[in-house]
């Protein structure tokens, strides 16, 4: 009965039925499946091999959908989608119109909560097991939250919350002593203490023993004799911390082990009020180089090679814009003591490792905290530091109210390296960064730009650094630049300053970063079509290039904006805004960028394509604006 | 040497030399003073009556500016103020170009982290903690948080890196037991827990003693002793919860005796590490109708009467919006029973309170937790439940992550009221709710309706309950309604639809809420000068009545916008957007709005004045685009 083919599941009733050696049997099959598929798409083979054996026993002993699994972050979840049909489906895994690579609510109906940002599943939980208690129903809340997400403020909000008001719901702890980086925090040596104490239950006869032993004294003595019988509790339970949150602390379980999980499950299930299950488990279990990764390369990769664990990289020759930003800031912290850099829990990701080594009283990966990243980085630059938060777009979206009130308020100079600006691909919607111009461009004293190749991103770093007058903010885009010849020297660029880097006297384009190759590319398909197009890096997307968007205005050129960010608010908008002030509301302003909607996950390229943002669409909202122009000429 | 008037202190140096007396004395003239001059100015009269000793002796201990006070929210800080040398500006607290409410740094060099928002003392002073080391300077830093503002989820991801670091830091907990309501969650049962303790400090020397008559024990039992003794740390220790976060727990410390304060500081100077000095206060010390205050009604208040402490309240018929919105949702709810609300430590100004008392099950209040009430809200949701977030704007802004990825994107049922929405008067810059249009707009699936007077509020609470399709905002604002007749019979307004309110044929106005009023004398005014002005109530800020605008549009009718937002990316430029998206850039369209600026405190009327948003330069704009038209007609 051990299906052999897990492709073929349908939904996970029939592990009811299964005893030990056929679950085994299972995970095996299951992790065999994963790093097969995996090895061809890429996608989050850590995280899901660590929890192989914990969700099989979950979908064993509870009855999902009518119990609820709340997978936060969700990039765990690849065991769910197997068990619950969608086996069959992970050759589309993370592609263009295939399987997400998070839980999402059409693909199945055991997915009940969708993520992708951390530490939002016991808010969730809790919100769920209100309704429930509301209804009269008495089904089963299960978010399954890893130990680097439960130190999002968020999470630390619910736990707080949820053991106020003891509602029944049973957490389970996911601790692999990382998130996605190795873990930092006290929260961790927490967790730490517990897994070294190993597993006991402390027998409640065997403690009240040896108290009696404590003999009776009075005087001096009587106060401290009471408070250690008070003391009780603390001796009972090992997992004080969450205890006196006022969950119910049961672990630390092996993860990996079907008897010690389903005896802690069944007896979480029988435990009123909430429950706090550790589960002790190993990321990239079953895969060797996975499973000995301690810098958290295996958390989610691209393809690879199963016989030698070799990533299979594209071959690109031009800088990773995340090494190229952090390495030139890593160059000016050699001669500039007062430069820190702060990251929530993305060392990797952001390519600081080097800074790190070099700088380590300097560097400061916080956690999964973007909150606390970004007000701390406003402390830095309250004693004249030059904080850079490395963040990316779609993590800087929870310190939006840190921005806004502790940086742009009180005019800080801290650098925001807004890492993964633009679509992301592959991740999908919960990760696309595209709002940020849209949260940041209406906050008062705020400096927006983006380079339009890794040479002027270099300098943008030396300007962000130098820059003196308050918050200033580099968005770039994720993967290699363009492979451009590098400047040995770095300059500063104006702030505010355009530039003009195709002439031209029919229409003007006016955008920046990634979709400059796309307006040249117009452009040029036009200058075969008689329609001469000037192209305008517009590098700084707060403050404006208000000089030359006058001249423009001035000569009367039609203008088409285009930006890889939403719409609505964005730079297109600022144009927009800037020519009605200046009483300029007659000149031809189209604008091309993001609509109104979430965007999946796919290639970028696809993505693109799917919403029409494209050289070719540029091309047709130019032909249609163009003649205008060429009637008066 | 007892400085009688309190308005004469210059800087704290003074205090140096106080005894105990001498403190107790000045301590009996601040009290004085802050109750008279609140009494006609109002003010934070409880937070401040209740940090009177412990503020004397910050100041005693420690030397200012060198070392660093960070007060958490800020409303605390008057007698700060005082002994700072701005107790001769009181006059003018929280008036218009007068003493800020808050921390200001431009005010005073003792200012060194300005707040409002809750919760963000911790992170600043790690990066302030991070700067003093890596310059090598030996200063202390010393944030006062209280224990409301401690459940913020940036404040314990900040005491989570903090204990992790092991950075020398002196962390002051206010606790009175209340942070602006009465304190919710397990953490408050935590510090409850500590209170109720009482005053000890274990001495070792006592528990070894007791340990020691435990008697060796081997066999089955030596586990257990073993574990008995390595957990003297819990024994020794009052704080556990902080200990096991890497802090030095000192305390229950009583806030109003100098003697406990003096010795508890002195030793907290002489720790290494961080440390957490626990410290009882009463909210409202020493002014008795705000000493026995349970509900929050003394936290902050306008004038009142010294004698009977009665709150002068202005004379004011017309509901105040939060018990509209409120009470509507209330009767809504008896028939409703999806319906819960859910407030972020804000009963008492969300009017909350009534609804509370009926539906008990259905009301919950998180605390200081804005991402967690925002995200539970979104749990409930999926659910099919009909929650209601009460929350202010500004506050809001901590939660706009939680409103991207957990309510947009999941697209789900979530009515969130958005209180005082615009200039919110006297708390000023930190709590301006200026921004959320910006921010709300430009995300997917998002409604977001503003009404033009309290009877269209109650329709517009209906229209919220009602609507299925995805989340739905309605702002409104700090205050009182308008007076006008209410409907007995709520009813739907169709999603979307703007209504003209006067009729006109020269110019249209677009506008919502607050600023029709404004709108309407700016028409009568025009009308006397021969212009026909037409007033449009755009309620819907998203979706824009595009009917609407293609009408106008097409009668080519220039137009203004007016809103009590930010400009950049608000209403006016959504109209904008519009236009050009169906290629009507060449109708003329004005907008006026919130500048490029943060707004300081005053009142609503004298900050309009400032910013010149007012039916005077809605009439000089009209004045200059109408003729347009007249040539033409």
């Amino acid at each position: 009965m051990i299906p052999m083919n897990v492709t073929k599941i349908k939904d996970p009733s029939f592990l009811k039925k299964m005893n030990k050696d056929e679950l085994k049997a299972l995970s095996e099959n299951i992790r065999k499946f994963l790093i097969e598929r995996l090895s061809t798409s890429g996608g989050h083979i850590g995280p899901n091999l660590g929890v192989v054996e914990l969700t099989l026993a979950l979908h064993k002993h509870f009855d999902s959908p009518a119990d609820k699994f709340l997978w936060d972050v969700g990039h765990q979840s690849y065991v769910h989608k197997i068990l619950t049909g969608r086996g069959d489906q992970f050759d589309t895994l993370r592609q263009f119109k295939g399987l997400c690579g998070f839980p999402k609510m059409i693909e199945s109906e055991h997915d009940v909560w969708e993520t992708g940002h951390s530490s939002t599943s016991l808010s969730a939980a809790m919100g769920m097991a209100i309704a429930r208690d509301i209804k009269g129903d008495s089904n089963y809340i299960v978010p399954i939250i890893g130990d680097g997400a439960l130190t999002g403020g968020m999470a630390l909000e619910a736990l707080n919350h949820i053991g106020h008001e003891k509602k029944d719901m049973i957490v389970i702890l996911n601790d692999n002593e990382m998130s996605i980086a190795p873990n930092v925090g006290a929260l961790h040596s927490v967790l730490g203490r517990l897994r070294t104490a190993g597993k006991y239950n402390w027998a409640k006869d065997e403690l009240e023993y040896l108290l009696k032993k404590v003999p009776a004294v009075g005087g001096k003595l009587a106060a401290t004799a009471e408070r250690l019988k008070d003391s009780l509790k603390y001796l009972l339970v090992s997992g004080v911390f969450f205890e006196e949150l006022g969950f119910t602390y049961l672990g630390p379980v092996d993860g990996h082990n079907f008897d010690d999980l389903e005896e802690n499950i069944q007896y979480a299930k029988k435990t009123k009020g909430p429950v706090l299950l550790h589960v002790i488990t190993k990321k990239g279990k079953g895969f060797n180089p996975a499973e000995m990764d301690r810098k958290g390369t295996w958390h989610g990769t691209g393809p690879y090679k199963i016989d030698t664990g070799d990533l299979i990289k594209p071959v690109n020759i031009a800088p990773a814009w995340s090494a190229l930003v952090s390495e030139t800031v890593r160059r000016l912290a050699r001669e500039d003591k007062r430069i820190v850099a702060v990251t929530p829990a993305m060392p990797v990701g952001s390519k600081l490792e080097a800074f790190a080594s070099e700088f380590p009283d300097r560097m400061f990966d916080v956690g999964i905290a973007e909150q606390h990243a970004t007000t701390m980085a406003a402390g830095l630059a309250t004693q004249n530091m030059k904080p850079f938060l490395a963040i990316y777009s779609t993590f800087l979206q929870r310190a939006y109210d840190q921005v806004v009130h502790d940086i742009c308020r009180q005019n800080l100079n801290v650098f925001i390296g807004i890492d993964r600006a633009g679509l992301v691909g592959a991740d999908g919607e919960t990760h696309q960064g595209v709002f940020d111009i849209a949260f940041l461009r209406h906050l008062p004293n705020m400096v927006v730009m983006m380079p339009k190749d890794e040479n002027e991103g270099q300098h943008m770093v030396k300007t962000a650094i130098d820059y003196n007058d308050g918050p200033i903010a580099m968005r770039f885009p994720r993967g290699n630049g363009l492979g451009v010849e590098m400047d040995q020297e770095l300059k500063n660029i104006p702030i505010g300053s355009w530039e003009i880097i195709r002439e031209g006297t029919d229409v003007a384009i006016l955008t920046f970063g990634t979709t400059i190759p796309m307006a040249l590319k117009a452009a040029e398909l036009l200058a075969g079509k008689g329609i001469s197009v000037r192209v305008v890096n517009a590098r700084f997307i707060k403050p404006l290039d208000e000089a030359m968007l006058m001249d423009l205005f001035t000569s009367e050129i039609p203008i088409l904006t285009i930006e890889e960010a939403v719409l609505q608010g964005g730079f297109g908008s600022a144009v927009l805004e800037f020519a009605h002030d200046q009483s300029m509301s007659h000149i031809q302003i189209e604008r091309m960028g993001i609509p109104d909607q979430f965007i999946e996950h796919g290639s970028v390229d696809q993505l693109l394509e799917e919403i029409n943002l494209t050289s070719e669409r540029a091309v047709e909202i130019i032909q249609t604006i163009a003649p205008i122009k060429q009637k008066r000429a």
